[in-house]
């Protein structure tokens, strides 16, 4: 952490900050109207909540909601690389708790985390699970006393299904991410555009004509596969899901195991949300001069460290690229394998996110008033279709309204059963 | 019926029905395959079955198939516009049981209904739930003795879930739209592309640069705006849910009410599995020149009643357009509102349908070999699965397999957590 | 040709083809009015004009606006399987002189372009310089007293400037296909989207995830090759131009010879415009169960007669599929290789014919009144660009006008340039 | 300039220069081969040869390689915001004369461009004809003894006619751009994508439902809304061809004068080529929050003057972005009016450039080795088709080749005909 927080650039980074943060407000209209007005009803005040989602201006601007309506907030970064500088120090200048720093390396990352647990928070919103993990560990006793978690993403949705299966979810968490303002929008409109946008950007190839590996056919790989496409690449999928393997080939792209694939692509995302999608047995197969990228939670999809053990020699033609040699084939990797469109690029639309976030702040305040079980819970269909709601409000769009005369569907049929 | 069932042109009319049925069976590998097997374990030997889907020749082969493993199948059209007289000749010809007849009115139909629940089936394959509600009122004997139920559609899905709110339902019932092999492909790629081939072929029009409205945004309705999107028009959405109405939106369509819709739309297709989409008041909105056609389960989409009541003149400028003239305005329905891709085409692709059926087929042989308590249920995702791995395989297409270093996909965290 | 000319049956015909013309006519606003008016201004008067065109509704409705403009019109086929007879018995009633019948075989085709030629035409108004040639065989006289030809295929094109280059073109023919208002628009959006929808239609396949090859990759290819991908379709090129080749290429098909691409095709779709663009040397890498349909002008680029000399059988499943069974592979062919768009569909949508005929109706206009010298010339601009402003208009939209501002698109730089 | 050119900063520049441009040289396989041998059989020895495109690694390839072939080469920038100083420092370091130098203003540019001329070269690679215009206003005596021009773009080639129209150009041109290898990739692949890459990054918005008005559709516009349309974009454009307007109509785009277009704009891009494409008189129209940005040759396509003088205050939220305040609407321009894929990106996809700069440096050549009349010329057909060749060799494409029986397209038809 940087010492100079009174110097002149430390105001100049603090007004930068708070310009973004002051433009992801202004393209937040769900946040900024239909989510303000829940979180100030007075619930959210005192209560000890933990924002853990990657530290940019979106979330800065949803840490900002939460501590204006009253709630102690601590914020933390859920990747180590996706954190801005900038927007930390806006924070700390408005008087909210940071514990996460740009730049930091995964062991001090560690230490953020932990930190953050010893904040004892009520509440978590969580991306990848990442913080609930930690308590759990760490801190078993704050773990026990956690009134809810919201989570941001398929990977942490996972993880909590995970610990209530293995009976070790003692608190009732919400998945954002299985509400549909989150990944019918996010995962599909969000991931997909970016993730592309920052692997041409920081590659300068061309997607027309070229062929393009998409391990995962999820609805983030899904999203690559459509816009790859588009862009004229031809797309290959690798899949263990068979419904989603023949859903990735009826969509026209070409289904295969990594043998079958690897050795023809000239770039490789990975998008599983899980780990070692790419790992040490399939470098053999990839050709000279392949650009890996991931666009899936973790860092560990493509094994980096495997990777840099297997090459002869290590370079950086490029800030954001990673050449590793092997023999005669050079293997470009993108951001050192953390979130392409995150680390390498600015993130969703701001549109999106507040879609997104509006899921995690209703979901927040969802937790804090409605008495639930322990166990994962999805955010109720009426504030889902509230936030899509308050959305069509914001850009004009006119809902149609369903009519008297269409109300019985079934047209009389269901009535005249008698049993 | 006719009565030259024993003359000439009868033999021509079954060999012409088997060579369609043949053909269906030629492109239906997984029905031909995984289906058949499971189908010929002994189980359905004298179970009362009942088919009533649209009465073609993919239909065919699944009643074929059925019987052929020895069961007692009597087979209906769900719609009294899209039953092929050449597959019932086949079909009575190879000895199954059929009740209707091609060219049927609407009350003929109801009669063929009436004789398929005299029939007394144990189960039914339905669509629409036409022949489980006609059951119900009619014979309510055999609804109380049903043995289950599995039904093709949207539609017939809601009619269901309706019944079991009503406490209405006194046997289990499978949907199998809700089987991912059933609508990821059927509703998207199968009624997406037929609907519109079938609109264009009939009318003579193009859709680059023509404005066409899509009223309802579920999987047929997206599928459909999709392909017209694609096609180069400009695609106006009518839909009352919110959610999908900003995915209407978010895909680049305009999204309003019938009053901001309808005087600009060229083409109008209805698509919301319910009725009266299109009805009376919506009139006076309609362009001269106006297409109307209807994709979803019902003729009731558009109501073809109050629009021949309305009009000054009605006349048939080819036999699948109807030509409603309301003072100086035209409007041409096709297909009399009848589903356009089934009534005016020649329905979904085979190979779409031998996933369909596989679903039906399957979800037979679960009812009859699986203790299920009353109510709606869905396909065990094993099952599911398993049909998609037989498609994959037919289509040489090799799925990759799970590694063990990534079968703990939260590295380690969850399993360090004690409680 | 029929002799019952004068029975009920006859008028009935009559009137199904005078309700397809007034139809073609409702919907052709460039030629009702901007080529009407050049049409009516005397000087078409007892002018001899072959029409020789595909003879269904749209070409009749051009026919009948030049004789209405007082020419001396004989309309014939350009090939023999796209005829139809309820117009040709429209046309007819309504006086005009027409050769072709619905159903004629090629020799008989050949005596009915005889006698186009016999009625020694001023002026031909071409498709694929069928007429134009057979003049040229068979009527030198006529061919050396003709004053002009407007041409509507590349096809046709082809020929006239291999006619000019042989120094055998003794008058001036105009190019429609080279007029921007023709190739834009027919080539590209009314033969990619009429192609795919008569081959999904007759063969009851689906697009979506299976393996189409196209044969010549000009506009009407590209336009297949672009449709199909968006149905899902994984598409392979081949092509023997090095330019377009890699403009496939970048457009994401696979590019290749017929050794690379057949053994892998489920459809293949001819469109080179020239011959045995699928021969005898290829059928040997054909698959079982393949869909063969042609789109290019020639019903031979599919060749017919050698896959009919190796078939071991040929059947015929449906009207308009024939089957070759060469060992264990069955080999479909659509509409027996003609242009399966027009005689196993209604040709183009009705829109974009009237672009292409406006083409033709103002070309020929034009020749009528224009001091040309021998030799292929292209409309001229300035009527190019009226025929789309009168387009534009019919359909509502607003041309934005250039501004005396950016009139000096070169910023002065070359004004102040002094030699 | 920096005078800074012994120290170790200077050094490390370099070095960034080199593996920029060794980056470059590694994806041109075309430039590196083809055009290697073409340009090194001797011709090429001490000709003066001058280079003005956007100064980035793939012109200093270039211009390596027309060095290392013994011409005599300046380097100069067609624009002042895209000249890269590491690349700069490395082609000096090099050898080769560069008179730009990074973030000149228009002023020094103009300087630049001077000493560019005072070369005194034989031949100009151009972009934009910005060197070729100032050489015929500053020194017409080097434009009278000029012996060829290849021009890279759209808006270069129509000064270039303008200036041949005006009986002011004694000198050989080449429009590169007229080259199907350079318009039919660069323009359409190239600008559509890299355009909307930069525009989205650096403005942090979601394309997906927003509505974009592009100005002017030739192929870099038409490219533009395609890109747009496919990531759910709605799409407005504004032309004055009345071919163009309808095609961009039959595209499926609203269609529109500016009146009709901007007041609904959530991004303007302009791309006419021209100037004031966006002008004083429109800015009344443009909605708060809109972002506009230019994907012409000029930084005069948005009257940033014009915008600047209007404004009521003018702020940099961030280093790409300005933002005018007019009365309540902020309306922000990206890099200044600039090219925004260059002067925001990286500039085109490099493998596209291998295309461009072959038919630039084969251009070159052909210019030196062909008598050829002063006057715009067009790229042989046989090269152009050569450069294709080369570059699907490069990718591993197989060219179908022509059969015999296939080169008779006419089937005979025309060498019946004797006159």
């Amino acid at each position: 952490m940087s010492n100079d927080t009174n110097g002149p650039n430390h105001q100049a980074l603090v007004d930068i900050g708070r310009a973004k943060i002051a433009w992801a407000k202004n393209h937040s209209p769900v946040l900024g109207s239909f989510v303000f007005k829940h979180l100030n009803d007075g619930t959210l005040r005192n209560k000890r909540i933990a924002v853990v989602v990657h530290l940019e201006a979106k979330t800065a601007y949803l840490a900002t909601l939460l501590a204006n309506a009253g709630a102690n907030v601590v914020a933390a970064g859920s990747n180590p690389a996706t954190t801005d500088g900038a927007v930390v120090a806006a924070l700390r200048d408005a008087g909210i708790h940071v514990v996460s720093d740009a730049g930091s390396d995964l062991a001090t990352w560690e230490r953020e985390l932990h930190r953050a647990a010893d904040f004892e928070p009520d509440y978590v919103i969580d991306d990848g699970a990442e913080l609930t993990a930690r308590i759990g560990k760490y801190r078993p006793d704050v773990f026990q006393s956690l009134k809810g978690v919201s989570e941001q993403t398929t990977t942490g949705t996972a993880r909590l299904y995970a610990l209530e299966h293995a009976g070790k979810l003692p608190f009732p968490a919400l998945t954002a991410n299985n509400a549909r303002c989150k990944h019918m929008f996010d995962n599909r409109y969000g991931t997909g555009q970016t993730t592309l946008q920052a692997v041409l950007r920081l590659s300068g190839r061309r997607l027309a004509g070229s062929k393009i590996a998409v391990i995962g056919y999820g609805y983030v790989g899904r999203g690559i596969a459509e816009y790859a496409a588009k862009l004229h690449a031809r797309v290959m999928v690798i899949e263990v899901d068979p419904v989603r393997a023949l859903e990735a080939h009826m969509d026209g792209h070409h289904v295969g195991t990594a043998h079958d694939v690897l050795p023809h692509a000239e770039f490789v995302i990975t998008a599983t949300g899980g780990i070692r999608a790419l790992a040490r047995q399939d470098f053999s197969l990839l050709t000279h001069d392949v650009i890996l990228a991931n666009a899936g939670h973790h860092d560990l999809e493509i094994d980096v460290d495997a990777l840099s053990n297997a090459a002869d020699t290590i370079s950086h033609p490029s800030p954001d690229t990673t050449t590793y040699t092997l023999g005669t084939r050079d293997v470009h990797v993108l951001c050192n394998g953390a979130l392409v469109n995150i680390a390498g690029g600015s993130g969703h639309p701001v549109e999106i996110m507040d879609l997104s976030f509006a899921v995690q702040g209703i979901g927040a305040h969802y937790l804090i008033n409605t008495p639930l079980d322990p166990g994962v819970h999805v955010l109720p269909k009426v504030l889902d279709d509230a936030i899509a709601r308050s959305k069509l409000e914001s850009l004009g769009v006119t809902l149609a309204q369903p009519r008297p005369e269409q109300v019985d569907r079934h047209d009389g049929l269901i009535d005249e059963i008698e049993l």
